[in-house]
């Protein structure tokens, strides 16, 4: 399980990335609960290529803190491409911040509820000054696992995004 | 290292006390980075406690979506007990929780520059219905290894505030 780590080389790989092009990243996170941004912030010197996160758990909170009106979250459903690709656009903008990672999900386990997506079930955007891509993904796992692989593709989106060459 | 795990017997004990009154949890972090919230939200069930966080990593952020005047942090230093204090009571209001944590410190390695305080020091406080207590410490250890006992002993405070009994 990809847990925050020692020499993460994948976080190191994004924190170099955004080092060469003075650029800063911002996170929100859901269902990953806050370890995009503690790998992200395991890198030493993080301070110069990191700027915020928000863990928005609730409706209200993404609208609070994300700044996504609920009518939107409401109508495409919060776990969807454009919903999260919306919160990816909206965060980047509102930061001020040239790359912001999104995502939203069910961690599960799954409960008796009625839900139109089961567990495991993960929504990730990257807005970049070039535009914003979005990617619906399906885990397996304990909950937590399925934290750990949220948190594991988010951050392998950033690193290809910055892969490509910058746009100016 | 107390990183996020299955079966985390602190994060469920916060979670039982939690649904016991009817109450919810909004986290502030800095230095931990996300490893507060991501041990909280490795509950099952934790939406019905825990309502959002946020790691605010520059100064701008704390203003943005703490509420914190960046002219507070300046004034105290931000890693001091009473800014720390603020950060929790501001946090908490606008939230709309019943109980707040918040953390700032200093994740290392030292670096060459200056500063009042040395690696691994870290300010958390707890705000509740009853007030804010804040407290100091100073861990020992890599970053990661300081990250993790931040938030192991955020955890600690909250538990232990959640253990007397209710004020009405």
């Amino acid at each position: 399980m990809n847990l925050p780590s020692e020499d993460d080389a994948l976080a190191q790989s994004i924190a170099g990335s955004l080092l060469a092009r003075e650029a800063k990243v911002a996170v929100v996170e859901t269902t990953a609960g806050g370890l995009i941004s503690a790998r992200l912030l395991s890198v030493a010197g993080a301070s110069r290529w990191y700027d915020r996160g928000v863990v928005a758990y609730t409706g209200t909170s993404k609208q609070d803190l994300v700044g996504i009106e609920t009518e939107t979250l409401r109508e495409q459903g919060s776990v969807s491409i454009p919903a999260v690709e919306a919160m990816a656009t909206t965060f980047r903008e509102r930061s001020g911040v040239a790359y912001c990672i999104a995502e939203s999900g069910m961690a599960g386990p799954q409960t008796g509820r009625r839900s139109a997506k089961p567990a495991g079930t993960s929504v990730i955007a990257v807005a970049t000054p070039s535009g914003v891509v979005g990617r619906e993904f399906l885990f397996d796992g304990s909950r937590l696992e399925v934290m750990a692989c949220i948190a594991e593709a988010a951050l392998e989106m950033l690193r290809d995004e910055l892969a490509t060459p910058a746009t100016v």
